[in-house]
Protein backbone atom coordinates (compact mmCIF):
# COMPACT_ATOMS: atom_id res chain seq x y z
CA UNK A 1 0.00 0.00 0.00
CA UNK A 2 1.42 3.64 -1.18
CA UNK A 3 0.68 5.84 1.89
CA UNK A 4 -0.31 9.38 1.03
CA UNK A 5 0.30 11.49 4.27
CA UNK A 6 -3.33 13.68 4.52
CA UNK A 7 -1.80 15.71 7.77
CA UNK A 8 -0.19 18.83 6.49
CA UNK A 9 -3.52 20.36 4.94
CA UNK A 10 -4.85 23.87 5.63
CA UNK A 11 -8.43 22.22 5.32
CA UNK A 12 -7.63 21.22 8.88
CA UNK A 13 -8.28 24.00 11.61
CA UNK A 14 -5.16 23.36 13.64
CA UNK A 15 -3.30 23.30 10.33
CA UNK A 16 -4.35 26.04 9.00
CA UNK A 17 -3.69 28.28 12.03
CA UNK A 18 -0.09 26.85 11.98
CA UNK A 19 -0.18 27.81 8.48
CA UNK A 20 -1.33 31.41 9.26
CA UNK A 21 1.59 31.88 12.15
CA UNK A 22 4.04 29.91 9.85
CA UNK A 23 4.58 27.59 13.16
CA UNK A 24 7.16 25.98 11.44
CA UNK A 25 7.43 23.80 14.43
CA UNK A 26 4.22 22.24 14.49
CA UNK A 27 4.58 21.01 10.34
CA UNK A 28 8.10 19.59 11.20
CA UNK A 29 6.79 17.98 13.72
CA UNK A 30 3.64 16.08 12.24
CA UNK A 31 5.97 15.49 8.80
CA UNK A 32 8.48 13.82 10.89
CA UNK A 33 4.94 11.67 12.43
CA UNK A 34 3.83 10.85 9.14
CA UNK A 35 7.14 9.52 7.69
CA UNK A 36 8.25 7.81 10.88
CA UNK A 37 4.32 6.55 10.62
CA UNK A 38 5.78 5.14 7.06
CA UNK A 39 3.88 7.44 4.79
CA UNK A 40 5.25 6.78 0.81
CA UNK A 41 4.70 10.33 0.60
CA UNK A 42 3.54 13.44 2.10
CA UNK A 43 0.90 15.34 0.35
CA UNK A 44 1.35 19.55 1.15
CA UNK A 45 -1.71 21.45 0.54
CA UNK A 46 -1.98 24.95 1.42
CA UNK A 47 -6.12 25.29 0.99
CA UNK A 48 -5.91 29.03 0.63
CA UNK A 49 -6.88 31.33 -1.99
CA UNK A 50 -4.49 33.95 -1.48
CA UNK A 51 -0.52 33.69 -0.87
CA UNK A 52 -1.24 29.59 -2.07
CA UNK A 53 2.27 29.26 -3.72
CA UNK A 54 4.01 31.15 -0.74
CA UNK A 55 2.58 28.71 1.53
CA UNK A 56 3.05 25.84 -0.18
CA UNK A 57 6.88 26.61 -0.44
CA UNK A 58 7.06 27.35 2.69
CA UNK A 59 5.88 24.13 3.84
CA UNK A 60 7.86 22.01 1.53
CA UNK A 61 10.70 23.74 2.78
CA UNK A 62 9.76 22.48 6.49
CA UNK A 63 8.79 19.30 5.27
CA UNK A 64 11.68 18.86 3.46
CA UNK A 65 14.48 20.13 6.26
CA UNK A 66 13.24 16.66 8.40
CA UNK A 67 12.86 13.95 5.97
CA UNK A 68 13.67 12.53 2.77
CA UNK A 69 10.02 11.56 2.26
CA UNK A 70 8.58 12.73 -1.43
CA UNK A 71 6.07 15.27 -1.31
CA UNK A 72 2.57 15.22 -2.64
CA UNK A 73 1.99 18.52 -4.13
CA UNK A 74 -1.55 19.18 -3.64
CA UNK A 75 -3.56 21.99 -5.12
CA UNK A 76 -7.14 22.62 -6.95
CA UNK A 77 -4.78 24.37 -9.38
CA UNK A 78 -2.86 22.52 -11.85
CA UNK A 79 -0.72 25.54 -12.34
CA UNK A 80 0.01 25.75 -8.63
CA UNK A 81 1.00 22.22 -8.63
CA UNK A 82 3.63 22.78 -11.39
CA UNK A 83 4.92 25.80 -9.70
CA UNK A 84 4.95 24.06 -6.34
CA UNK A 85 7.22 20.59 -8.37
CA UNK A 86 9.91 23.32 -8.62
CA UNK A 87 10.32 23.80 -4.50
CA UNK A 88 10.85 20.28 -4.06
CA UNK A 89 14.58 18.53 -4.01
CA UNK A 90 13.58 15.13 -5.63
CA UNK A 91 10.28 14.17 -7.73
CA UNK A 92 7.34 13.42 -5.96
CA UNK A 93 3.45 13.17 -6.75
CA UNK A 94 1.76 15.83 -8.91
CA UNK A 95 -1.78 15.73 -7.35
CA UNK A 96 -3.32 16.12 -9.16
CA UNK A 97 -4.74 16.39 -12.60
CA UNK A 98 -8.45 15.93 -14.15
CA UNK A 99 -10.36 15.58 -17.24
CA UNK A 100 -11.78 18.80 -16.52
CA UNK A 101 -10.68 22.08 -19.48
CA UNK A 102 -6.48 21.86 -19.95
CA UNK A 103 -5.31 19.68 -16.69
CA UNK A 104 -4.74 16.62 -18.47
CA UNK A 105 -2.81 18.52 -20.61
CA UNK A 106 -0.98 21.20 -18.39
CA UNK A 107 -0.44 18.35 -16.06
CA UNK A 108 0.79 15.36 -17.97
CA UNK A 109 3.39 18.10 -19.80
CA UNK A 110 5.23 18.96 -16.55
CA UNK A 111 5.75 15.85 -15.38
CA UNK A 112 6.99 14.27 -18.88
CA UNK A 113 10.55 12.96 -18.97
CA UNK A 114 10.74 13.53 -15.28
CA UNK A 115 9.85 10.55 -12.38
CA UNK A 116 7.25 12.14 -11.30
CA UNK A 117 3.89 10.08 -10.51
CA UNK A 118 0.39 11.93 -10.78
CA UNK A 119 -2.81 11.74 -9.09
CA UNK A 120 -5.59 11.33 -12.15
CA UNK A 121 -9.51 12.06 -10.64
CA UNK A 122 -11.75 10.66 -13.05
CA UNK A 123 -13.98 14.05 -12.86
CA UNK A 124 -14.56 15.78 -15.83
CA UNK A 125 -16.69 19.51 -17.19
CA UNK A 126 -19.09 17.85 -17.01
CA UNK A 127 -18.41 17.34 -12.99
CA UNK A 128 -18.10 13.58 -11.45
CA UNK A 129 -19.84 11.38 -13.44
CA UNK A 130 -22.86 9.08 -11.98
CA UNK A 131 -22.17 6.08 -13.93
CA UNK A 132 -19.15 3.46 -13.71
CA UNK A 133 -19.52 3.85 -17.63
CA UNK A 134 -19.05 7.60 -17.72
CA UNK A 135 -16.09 7.52 -15.01
CA UNK A 136 -14.54 5.25 -17.00
CA UNK A 137 -14.87 7.27 -20.13
CA UNK A 138 -12.47 9.85 -18.38
CA UNK A 139 -9.98 6.99 -17.75
CA UNK A 140 -10.14 6.17 -21.16
CA UNK A 141 -9.26 10.10 -21.73
CA UNK A 142 -6.46 10.20 -18.98
CA UNK A 143 -4.83 7.18 -20.43
CA UNK A 144 -5.26 8.78 -24.19
CA UNK A 145 -3.45 12.34 -23.31
CA UNK A 146 -0.83 9.60 -20.72
CA UNK A 147 0.26 7.65 -23.60
CA UNK A 148 0.58 10.71 -25.96
CA UNK A 149 2.97 12.24 -22.98
CA UNK A 150 5.05 9.10 -22.66
CA UNK A 151 3.51 9.00 -18.99
CA UNK A 152 3.53 4.78 -17.95
CA UNK A 153 1.11 3.30 -16.01
CA UNK A 154 3.12 2.35 -12.99
CA UNK A 155 3.93 6.46 -12.31
CA UNK A 156 -0.44 6.70 -12.22
CA UNK A 157 -2.67 6.60 -9.39
CA UNK A 158 -6.14 6.98 -10.85
CA UNK A 159 -8.69 8.09 -7.99
CA UNK A 160 -12.03 7.01 -8.91
CA UNK A 161 -13.60 9.37 -6.58
CA UNK A 162 -15.12 7.97 -3.54
CA UNK A 163 -18.25 9.50 -2.32
CA UNK A 164 -20.28 9.00 0.69
CA UNK A 165 -22.04 5.88 1.66
CA UNK A 166 -24.86 7.71 4.14
CA UNK A 167 -26.54 8.32 0.48
CA UNK A 168 -26.19 5.23 -1.21
CA UNK A 169 -29.48 3.79 -2.00
CA UNK A 170 -31.17 1.75 -4.20
CA UNK A 171 -29.11 -1.66 -2.77
CA UNK A 172 -25.82 0.14 -4.58
CA UNK A 173 -23.97 0.30 -1.90
CA UNK A 174 -20.29 0.77 -3.53
CA UNK A 175 -20.50 -1.60 -5.96
CA UNK A 176 -20.34 1.54 -8.73
CA UNK A 177 -16.91 2.76 -7.08
CA UNK A 178 -16.00 -0.84 -6.69
CA UNK A 179 -16.60 -1.92 -10.63
CA UNK A 180 -14.62 1.48 -11.90
CA UNK A 181 -11.04 -0.24 -9.61
CA UNK A 182 -11.52 -3.51 -11.24
CA UNK A 183 -12.22 -2.55 -14.76
CA UNK A 184 -8.93 -0.09 -14.50
CA UNK A 185 -6.69 -2.92 -12.48
CA UNK A 186 -7.87 -5.39 -15.00
CA UNK A 187 -7.12 -3.29 -18.30
CA UNK A 188 -3.65 -1.64 -16.68
CA UNK A 189 -2.45 -4.11 -13.96
CA UNK A 190 0.58 -2.02 -13.48
CA UNK A 191 -1.57 1.17 -12.46
CA UNK A 192 -1.98 2.38 -9.08
CA UNK A 193 -5.73 3.20 -7.45
CA UNK A 194 -6.10 5.39 -5.42
CA UNK A 195 -8.36 7.58 -2.98
CA UNK A 196 -9.71 9.82 -0.15
CA UNK A 197 -11.04 7.11 2.16
CA UNK A 198 -12.25 8.77 4.44
CA UNK A 199 -14.72 10.63 2.14
CA UNK A 200 -16.69 7.39 2.61
CA UNK A 201 -18.02 7.77 6.42
CA UNK A 202 -19.34 11.65 5.53
CA UNK A 203 -21.85 12.29 8.17
CA UNK A 204 -21.57 8.81 9.54
CA UNK A 205 -20.74 7.84 13.31
CA UNK A 206 -17.89 6.09 14.04
CA UNK A 207 -16.28 6.65 10.74
CA UNK A 208 -13.01 4.95 11.31
CA UNK A 209 -14.66 1.78 11.69
CA UNK A 210 -16.76 2.71 7.85
CA UNK A 211 -13.07 4.03 6.90
CA UNK A 212 -11.48 0.76 7.94
CA UNK A 213 -14.05 -1.90 6.50
CA UNK A 214 -13.90 0.03 3.07
CA UNK A 215 -10.19 -0.06 2.94
CA UNK A 216 -10.35 -3.39 3.50
CA UNK A 217 -13.09 -4.02 0.42
CA UNK A 218 -11.18 -1.29 -1.99
CA UNK A 219 -8.04 -2.71 -1.67
CA UNK A 220 -9.53 -6.31 -2.92
CA UNK A 221 -10.61 -4.54 -5.75
CA UNK A 222 -7.39 -3.12 -6.54
CA UNK A 223 -6.55 0.11 -4.36
CA UNK A 224 -2.97 -0.23 -3.84
CA UNK A 225 -2.48 3.53 -2.84
CA UNK A 226 -4.53 6.02 -0.83
CA UNK A 227 -4.38 9.41 1.12
CA UNK A 228 -4.84 8.54 4.70
CA UNK A 229 -3.58 9.43 8.68
CA UNK A 230 -0.78 7.19 9.00
CA UNK A 231 -0.93 7.51 12.37
CA UNK A 232 -3.97 5.72 12.09
CA UNK A 233 -2.50 2.72 12.94
CA UNK A 234 -5.41 0.41 13.34
CA UNK A 235 -5.80 1.40 9.51
CA UNK A 236 -2.76 0.61 8.93
CA UNK A 237 -2.43 -2.98 10.35
CA UNK A 238 -5.91 -3.68 8.85
CA UNK A 239 -4.13 -3.21 5.67
CA UNK A 240 -1.22 -5.10 6.88
CA UNK A 241 -3.32 -7.97 7.68
CA UNK A 242 -5.40 -7.50 4.04
CA UNK A 243 -2.22 -7.71 2.18
CA UNK A 244 -1.92 -10.97 4.00
CA UNK A 245 -4.79 -12.15 2.84
CA UNK A 246 -4.77 -11.42 -0.51
CA UNK A 247 -1.93 -13.20 -1.23
CA UNK A 248 0.60 -10.60 -1.49
CA UNK A 249 2.81 -11.54 2.11
CA UNK A 250 3.47 -14.89 2.31
CA UNK A 251 3.33 -16.10 5.90
CA UNK A 252 2.44 -12.72 7.24
CA UNK A 253 6.68 -11.34 6.93
CA UNK A 254 5.56 -7.88 6.10
CA UNK A 255 2.65 -8.22 8.95
CA UNK A 256 5.35 -9.25 11.43
CA UNK A 257 7.55 -6.93 10.61
CA UNK A 258 5.36 -3.77 10.16
CA UNK A 259 4.47 -4.89 14.01
CA UNK A 260 7.66 -5.16 14.95
CA UNK A 261 8.44 -1.79 13.87
CA UNK A 262 6.20 -0.22 15.81
CA UNK A 263 3.88 0.56 12.51
CA UNK A 264 0.97 -0.67 14.31
CA UNK A 265 -0.26 -2.41 17.63
CA UNK A 266 1.77 -0.23 19.96
CA UNK A 267 1.54 3.83 20.78
CA UNK A 268 5.09 5.24 19.75
CA UNK B 1 -25.07 -11.14 9.76
CA UNK B 2 -26.70 -13.79 11.98
CA UNK B 3 -24.21 -13.43 15.53
CA UNK B 4 -23.57 -17.31 17.13
CA UNK B 5 -22.04 -15.41 20.33
CA UNK B 6 -19.02 -17.99 21.69
CA UNK B 7 -18.55 -16.81 25.21
CA UNK B 8 -20.19 -19.61 26.39
CA UNK B 9 -17.42 -21.92 26.24
CA UNK B 10 -15.51 -24.19 27.98
CA UNK B 11 -12.47 -23.85 26.01
CA UNK B 12 -12.30 -20.41 27.86
CA UNK B 13 -9.97 -20.84 30.96
CA UNK B 14 -12.71 -18.02 33.49
CA UNK B 15 -15.86 -20.11 31.44
CA UNK B 16 -14.15 -23.78 32.74
CA UNK B 17 -13.85 -22.98 35.98
CA UNK B 18 -17.67 -21.08 35.98
CA UNK B 19 -18.69 -24.61 35.13
CA UNK B 20 -16.74 -26.70 37.35
CA UNK B 21 -18.46 -24.33 40.19
CA UNK B 22 -21.58 -24.20 39.08
CA UNK B 23 -21.17 -20.70 39.28
CA UNK B 24 -24.19 -19.70 37.57
CA UNK B 25 -24.25 -16.12 38.62
CA UNK B 26 -21.29 -15.81 35.78
CA UNK B 27 -23.12 -17.45 33.29
CA UNK B 28 -26.47 -16.00 33.17
CA UNK B 29 -24.51 -12.46 32.91
CA UNK B 30 -22.29 -13.83 29.79
CA UNK B 31 -25.45 -14.73 28.36
CA UNK B 32 -27.18 -11.66 29.34
CA UNK B 33 -24.75 -9.61 27.82
CA UNK B 34 -24.63 -11.93 24.63
CA UNK B 35 -27.99 -11.22 24.25
CA UNK B 36 -27.88 -7.63 25.10
CA UNK B 37 -25.29 -7.20 21.85
CA UNK B 38 -27.29 -8.62 19.57
CA UNK B 39 -26.55 -12.67 19.60
CA UNK B 40 -29.00 -14.32 16.76
CA UNK B 41 -27.72 -17.59 18.54
CA UNK B 42 -26.14 -18.14 21.87
CA UNK B 43 -23.52 -20.84 21.87
CA UNK B 44 -22.99 -23.71 24.35
CA UNK B 45 -20.49 -25.91 24.83
CA UNK B 46 -19.02 -27.59 27.61
CA UNK B 47 -15.98 -28.53 26.43
CA UNK B 48 -15.86 -31.76 28.75
CA UNK B 49 -14.93 -35.31 28.60
CA UNK B 50 -16.72 -36.06 31.22
CA UNK B 51 -20.12 -34.92 32.49
CA UNK B 52 -20.33 -33.08 28.86
CA UNK B 53 -24.11 -33.16 28.96
CA UNK B 54 -25.04 -32.63 32.87
CA UNK B 55 -23.30 -29.61 32.50
CA UNK B 56 -24.66 -29.06 29.12
CA UNK B 57 -28.09 -28.91 30.79
CA UNK B 58 -27.41 -26.94 33.61
CA UNK B 59 -25.22 -24.14 30.90
CA UNK B 60 -28.82 -24.29 29.11
CA UNK B 61 -30.68 -23.94 31.92
CA UNK B 62 -29.37 -21.03 33.20
CA UNK B 63 -29.45 -19.10 29.68
CA UNK B 64 -33.22 -19.94 29.67
CA UNK B 65 -33.68 -18.65 33.17
CA UNK B 66 -32.06 -14.96 31.24
CA UNK B 67 -32.94 -15.26 27.79
CA UNK B 68 -35.10 -16.23 25.28
CA UNK B 69 -32.46 -15.80 22.50
CA UNK B 70 -32.35 -19.11 20.78
CA UNK B 71 -29.45 -22.01 22.00
CA UNK B 72 -26.52 -23.40 19.75
CA UNK B 73 -25.84 -27.04 20.92
CA UNK B 74 -22.28 -27.03 20.63
CA UNK B 75 -20.51 -30.26 21.13
CA UNK B 76 -17.67 -32.37 18.94
CA UNK B 77 -19.89 -35.64 19.42
CA UNK B 78 -23.03 -35.38 17.00
CA UNK B 79 -24.98 -37.48 19.87
CA UNK B 80 -24.50 -34.90 22.35
CA UNK B 81 -25.97 -32.57 20.29
CA UNK B 82 -29.11 -34.34 19.57
CA UNK B 83 -29.45 -35.14 23.50
CA UNK B 84 -28.52 -31.53 24.34
CA UNK B 85 -31.32 -30.75 21.73
CA UNK B 86 -33.97 -31.88 24.34
CA UNK B 87 -32.82 -29.11 27.20
CA UNK B 88 -33.97 -26.43 24.59
CA UNK B 89 -37.02 -24.33 24.90
CA UNK B 90 -37.38 -23.40 21.27
CA UNK B 91 -35.70 -24.66 18.16
CA UNK B 92 -31.89 -23.49 17.77
CA UNK B 93 -28.79 -24.34 16.22
CA UNK B 94 -26.93 -27.97 15.73
CA UNK B 95 -23.54 -27.61 16.18
CA UNK B 96 -22.61 -29.41 14.13
CA UNK B 97 -22.85 -32.23 11.54
CA UNK B 98 -19.90 -32.99 8.76
CA UNK B 99 -18.56 -35.55 6.79
CA UNK B 100 -17.44 -37.52 9.26
CA UNK B 101 -18.41 -41.21 9.88
CA UNK B 102 -22.26 -40.90 10.41
CA UNK B 103 -22.86 -37.55 11.53
CA UNK B 104 -24.70 -35.93 8.81
CA UNK B 105 -27.32 -39.20 9.46
CA UNK B 106 -27.18 -38.45 12.75
CA UNK B 107 -27.50 -35.03 12.78
CA UNK B 108 -29.77 -34.23 10.06
CA UNK B 109 -32.46 -36.99 11.24
CA UNK B 110 -32.78 -35.29 14.92
CA UNK B 111 -33.87 -32.17 13.34
CA UNK B 112 -35.69 -33.90 10.40
CA UNK B 113 -39.05 -32.13 10.45
CA UNK B 114 -38.59 -29.67 13.37
CA UNK B 115 -37.08 -25.68 12.88
CA UNK B 116 -33.78 -26.36 13.92
CA UNK B 117 -30.64 -25.05 12.41
CA UNK B 118 -27.34 -26.66 11.76
CA UNK B 119 -23.88 -25.78 11.05
CA UNK B 120 -22.30 -28.28 8.70
CA UNK B 121 -18.51 -28.23 9.00
CA UNK B 122 -16.35 -28.98 5.17
CA UNK B 123 -14.37 -32.32 6.32
CA UNK B 124 -14.93 -36.31 6.37
CA UNK B 125 -12.54 -39.13 7.62
CA UNK B 126 -9.63 -37.95 5.54
CA UNK B 127 -9.80 -34.71 7.94
CA UNK B 128 -9.51 -30.92 6.62
CA UNK B 129 -9.12 -31.22 2.82
CA UNK B 130 -6.50 -28.94 1.18
CA UNK B 131 -7.86 -27.94 -1.49
CA UNK B 132 -11.16 -26.13 -2.67
CA UNK B 133 -12.24 -28.77 -4.83
CA UNK B 134 -12.16 -31.49 -2.03
CA UNK B 135 -14.13 -28.99 0.53
CA UNK B 136 -16.56 -28.65 -2.52
CA UNK B 137 -16.83 -32.42 -2.55
CA UNK B 138 -17.85 -32.60 1.61
CA UNK B 139 -20.39 -30.04 0.65
CA UNK B 140 -22.00 -31.57 -2.24
CA UNK B 141 -22.02 -34.55 0.04
CA UNK B 142 -23.58 -32.25 2.66
CA UNK B 143 -26.16 -31.38 0.18
CA UNK B 144 -27.21 -34.41 -1.13
CA UNK B 145 -27.78 -36.01 2.55
CA UNK B 146 -30.40 -32.10 3.22
CA UNK B 147 -31.98 -33.28 0.26
CA UNK B 148 -32.63 -37.05 1.80
CA UNK B 149 -33.38 -35.50 4.95
CA UNK B 150 -35.75 -32.64 4.01
CA UNK B 151 -33.72 -29.61 5.30
CA UNK B 152 -34.14 -26.57 3.43
CA UNK B 153 -30.84 -24.94 2.09
CA UNK B 154 -31.85 -21.70 4.53
CA UNK B 155 -31.44 -23.55 7.84
CA UNK B 156 -27.60 -24.85 6.97
CA UNK B 157 -25.10 -23.17 8.13
CA UNK B 158 -21.86 -23.64 6.02
CA UNK B 159 -18.70 -23.65 7.55
CA UNK B 160 -15.98 -23.82 5.01
CA UNK B 161 -13.36 -24.10 7.77
CA UNK B 162 -11.32 -20.65 8.25
CA UNK B 163 -7.17 -21.90 8.81
CA UNK B 164 -4.81 -19.90 10.15
CA UNK B 165 -3.10 -16.79 8.28
CA UNK B 166 0.33 -16.98 9.34
CA UNK B 167 0.85 -20.29 7.50
CA UNK B 168 -0.23 -19.13 4.28
CA UNK B 169 1.74 -19.34 1.75
CA UNK B 170 2.76 -18.63 -1.96
CA UNK B 171 0.94 -16.09 -2.36
CA UNK B 172 -2.54 -18.01 -1.38
CA UNK B 173 -3.27 -15.92 1.41
CA UNK B 174 -6.97 -16.74 2.20
CA UNK B 175 -7.50 -17.66 -1.91
CA UNK B 176 -9.00 -20.93 -1.05
CA UNK B 177 -11.70 -20.60 1.64
CA UNK B 178 -13.11 -17.46 -0.37
CA UNK B 179 -13.62 -19.34 -3.55
CA UNK B 180 -15.28 -22.15 -1.29
CA UNK B 181 -17.94 -19.77 -0.33
CA UNK B 182 -18.04 -17.68 -3.25
CA UNK B 183 -19.17 -20.83 -4.89
CA UNK B 184 -21.71 -22.71 -2.34
CA UNK B 185 -23.28 -19.10 -2.53
CA UNK B 186 -23.65 -19.62 -6.24
CA UNK B 187 -24.91 -22.53 -5.88
CA UNK B 188 -27.36 -22.05 -3.24
CA UNK B 189 -28.48 -18.24 -2.60
CA UNK B 190 -30.53 -18.80 0.64
CA UNK B 191 -27.68 -21.18 2.62
CA UNK B 192 -25.71 -19.64 5.40
CA UNK B 193 -22.19 -19.23 5.32
CA UNK B 194 -20.55 -19.24 8.60
CA UNK B 195 -16.99 -19.66 10.22
CA UNK B 196 -15.16 -19.39 13.58
CA UNK B 197 -13.28 -16.17 12.27
CA UNK B 198 -11.09 -15.58 15.21
CA UNK B 199 -9.49 -19.06 13.69
CA UNK B 200 -7.83 -16.59 10.79
CA UNK B 201 -5.55 -14.84 13.23
CA UNK B 202 -3.97 -17.30 15.75
CA UNK B 203 -0.27 -16.73 16.00
CA UNK B 204 -0.15 -13.37 15.23
CA UNK B 205 -0.18 -10.00 16.87
CA UNK B 206 -3.06 -7.71 17.03
CA UNK B 207 -5.65 -10.49 16.32
CA UNK B 208 -8.55 -8.36 16.39
CA UNK B 209 -7.39 -6.43 12.87
CA UNK B 210 -7.27 -9.58 11.69
CA UNK B 211 -10.38 -10.91 12.57
CA UNK B 212 -12.21 -7.45 11.29
CA UNK B 213 -10.27 -7.72 7.70
CA UNK B 214 -10.47 -11.06 7.32
CA UNK B 215 -14.69 -10.76 8.64
CA UNK B 216 -15.05 -7.87 5.80
CA UNK B 217 -13.17 -10.02 2.86
CA UNK B 218 -15.17 -12.97 3.68
CA UNK B 219 -18.78 -11.06 3.60
CA UNK B 220 -18.03 -9.46 -0.10
CA UNK B 221 -17.47 -13.81 -0.70
CA UNK B 222 -21.04 -14.39 0.93
CA UNK B 223 -20.30 -15.34 4.90
CA UNK B 224 -23.54 -13.99 6.51
CA UNK B 225 -23.42 -16.15 9.77
CA UNK B 226 -20.48 -15.91 12.47
CA UNK B 227 -18.69 -17.36 15.76
CA UNK B 228 -17.66 -14.45 17.80
CA UNK B 229 -17.65 -12.54 20.58
CA UNK B 230 -20.60 -10.37 19.87
CA UNK B 231 -19.10 -7.86 22.98
CA UNK B 232 -16.91 -6.83 20.43
CA UNK B 233 -18.33 -3.77 19.32
CA UNK B 234 -15.52 -2.81 16.62
CA UNK B 235 -16.48 -5.83 14.72
CA UNK B 236 -20.03 -5.32 15.01
CA UNK B 237 -19.74 -1.99 13.61
CA UNK B 238 -17.15 -3.03 10.87
CA UNK B 239 -20.60 -5.58 10.47
CA UNK B 240 -23.10 -3.35 9.50
CA UNK B 241 -20.54 -1.09 7.96
CA UNK B 242 -19.90 -3.58 5.66
CA UNK B 243 -23.66 -4.65 4.90
CA UNK B 244 -24.07 -1.11 3.56
CA UNK B 245 -21.11 -0.81 1.42
CA UNK B 246 -22.38 -4.83 0.13
CA UNK B 247 -26.23 -2.83 -0.62
CA UNK B 248 -27.58 -4.61 2.28
CA UNK B 249 -28.77 -1.85 4.25
CA UNK B 250 -29.96 1.58 2.17
CA UNK B 251 -28.89 4.74 3.25
CA UNK B 252 -26.83 3.47 6.17
CA UNK B 253 -30.45 2.96 8.13
CA UNK B 254 -29.34 -0.31 9.79
CA UNK B 255 -25.68 1.12 10.68
CA UNK B 256 -27.54 4.00 12.11
CA UNK B 257 -30.40 2.89 14.35
CA UNK B 258 -27.42 0.10 15.88
CA UNK B 259 -25.59 2.92 16.50
CA UNK B 260 -28.34 4.66 18.09
CA UNK B 261 -28.87 1.07 19.82
CA UNK B 262 -25.08 1.23 21.15
CA UNK B 263 -24.57 -1.77 19.68
CA UNK B 264 -21.12 -0.73 18.64
CA UNK B 265 -19.58 2.78 19.16
CA UNK B 266 -20.20 3.02 22.60
CA UNK B 267 -19.30 0.99 25.50
CA UNK B 268 -22.67 -0.05 27.43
Amino acid sequence: MIIIGEKINGSIPRMAKAIAERDAEWVKEIAKKEADAGADFIDVCASLNEGELEAMKWLIDCVQEVTDVPIAVDSPSVHSCVEAMKFCNKPGLFNSVSGEGDKLDVGFKAISGTKWEVVALLCDDTGIPKTAADRLKVFDKVMAKAKEYDIAPNRIHIDPLIEMLCTADDGEGISMVIEVMTKIKEQYPTIHITGAVSNISFNLPKRKLVNQAFTVLAMNAGLDSAVFDPLNTDLQGMIFATEAMLGLDDLCCEYMSAYREGRFGEVK
